[in-house]
């Protein structure tokens, strides 16, 4: 298995890769406080969490997004969850799109991730967030100024020998590439400078090294560190890592019901090769991408089911389809009635509609 | 001889350097054309001048300022002649304030930068920019987003092994400083993306790196080529180089009366040990400072005095103290004026006075 902040391969053992981070797994007594479904299924490891958790002053919750392209039902799932923290703990909700970021590690158009950021953005406000406890900045758009200063302090703190080490860039990868880390710390600690509280990050694990790094550095800017909780990757439809270059392995919030159910009925499952093997000795859920949507995204458990050959891959397929058509229909609708309201936020998302609605 | 962009150590042999850099020496043409008593003998060599000189659609001119300190008299002469292009030839001029830098450079407080900024900045306009025609901007204060893009833009084309070759860094130094060429290129090319024109940068000799790479990235970014202006480095008081460090080989803006003359009073001269054995030998104006001071800074040459002994030493310094007395009370009699007058520029200088006024 090899893990960095841009590459994933091979099967991940999480435990050990937590341990090798020298973070934690999320007990039972914190699984608790968090109150969530997927917790800790899915967000199963955090570093300080505990301790922010008991800050009398509260803290706040910063999520970014690397808008190259739509966003997923994965991407969803982490927004999701961040709306669950504004709502259980009112906490200030910061969302920094690193459109910047993309431009500079994939070679993207300045007009692409603009307008990328745009598509996301709508789609992280679809799921409900508080306008008035809830800031928005587009690095290439809104980006700002205190933000700006943040990145260029937590630069000053960070030697190009450790963000090597970090991230293993070699000298033909771009400078910007290099500075970016000051700018992900930026995004870290701009609600604990502007509020004075810690900030919780909820990330995948392999972007975990950007709050490392920002822990090191924050001491030294006179902030709180960060505290972070992790999420494991969701598996992709095909089986593999769900990915948005690959969109066979990932249902995209734009989907239509048509394609939603086209991707579905190519799902990897745990099915056996005929109906009557299936029904006689039972398909395998573990190995099941459609078992563990439906419990991952939906709450729905079809284990007893699956294993005693009652449903079968079809009948599993056949749920999962209709509450993706419509969890996504809804979706769509909330994206809909939101661009109308983005002044809520604050004027300059008005502004950006002007310019990008399609 | 050795030249970074950090650091100038021993004596310089300009056309050598200037040769080396594939740059161009100032022909009769040329400084005909940029009609200034200090062309060529101060600014003597440059970039695509000619090429710029001739373009129909006329050019903008880029001057920026590494706010670590008082401004002296050897910053004020760039900025005098920035004024005179902006004057003779009707140019937009663009004065860009690169604090981050010297926070990322030098380990100074994000405190004393911007209070630098600021008062860097009434000496600036205190020369008389035109408000009309030229634009302020303090990276960590009022940083343009269209300037942040342009950096990253810049970045995303300059890799690792292009900026250490160029400045010669190791991996002990902040990613903050790696990153800065694509900072300084945005600057040098905002007035290009803004208003379609190609820009002069005038700068110290030892900067032609920074627009040596800005010209290899903006074609890439479908922008003009930027020219420059190099100058060679004024000798400090006592000799060796002026260096804002180093207190007495420089006058600065904010020198009282008194101060400059004790300061001029033991500039290092071409004078004989006994003024008896001057008045008969004469002196040397090759060598000294003071001679060269009355020529550039108020084109006073009082070579046949000096080599015919008529003027001792005492007598050029007091000619010096008085002409260099009365420049500074004059221009810190305008410093006040502009102070009052910010908001000519843009609204957020009047910000910025109600901030940092001392």
């Amino acid at each position: 298995m090899a893990m960095t902040a841009y590459d994933v391969e091979g099967e991940v053992d999480y435990e050990k890769v937590v341990k090798k981070f020298g973070a934690s797994l999320i007990d039972d007594s914190l699984a608790k406080k968090l109150d969530h479904p997927l917790v800790p299924e899915l967000f199963f490891a955090h570093r300080d969490l505990d301790k922010i958790l008991a800050n009398p002053k509260g803290f706040a919750v910063i999520s970014g997004r690397g808008p190259s392209m739509n966003m997923h039902i994965g991407h969803l799932l982490i927004f999701k969850f961040v709306k669950h923290l504004q709502d259980k703990f009112n906490a200030f909700v910061f969302l920094p799109f690193s459109d910047d970021e993309k431009l500079l590690a994939r070679g993207l158009t300045i007009e692409h991730v603009l307008q990328m950021s745009y598509e996301n953005l709508l789609d992280m406000l679809a799921l409900g967030f508080d306008p008035k406890k809830t800031e928005v900045m587009i690095d290439l758009a809104t980006l700002k100024q205190e933000v700006y200063n943040l990145s260029i302090e937590a630069a000053s703190h960070m030697t190009m020998s450790t963000v090597k080490a970090a991230f293993g860039f070699s000298d033909d990868v771009n400078i910007g590439i290099h500075f970016y880390p000051g700018m992900q710390a930026a995004h870290i600690l701009y609600p604990t400078k502007k509020l004075g509280v810690p900030t919780i990050v909820p990330i995948g694990i392999d972007q975990d090294v950007f709050v490392k790094l920002t822990r090191d550095v924050a001491p030294k800017m006179g902030l709180a560190k960060p505290g972070d909780i992790m999420s494991k990757f969701l598996p992709g439809l095909t089986g593999g890592k769900m990915s948005s270059s690959k969109p066979e392995t990932a249902i995209f919030t734009t989907d239509t019901p048509d394609a939603i159910k086209k991707k579905i009925a190519n799902a990897f499952t745990g099915g056996l090769p005929t109906a009557k093997e299936q029904r006689e000795k039972g398909g395998n859920p573990d190995v099941c991408v459609v078992y563990k949507y439906l419990r991952i995204f939906f709450g729905i458990d079809v284990r007893k089911q699956c294993r005693s050959g009652t449903y079968l891959c079809g009948d599993c397929k056949g749920i999962l389809t209709k509450e993706m058509q419509k969890m996504l229909k809804d979706h769509q609708s909330e994206r809909v009635k939101v661009e109308k309201n983005l002044e809520k936020f604050s004027p300059e998302l008005g502004d950006l509609r002007n310019k990008f609605k399609k």
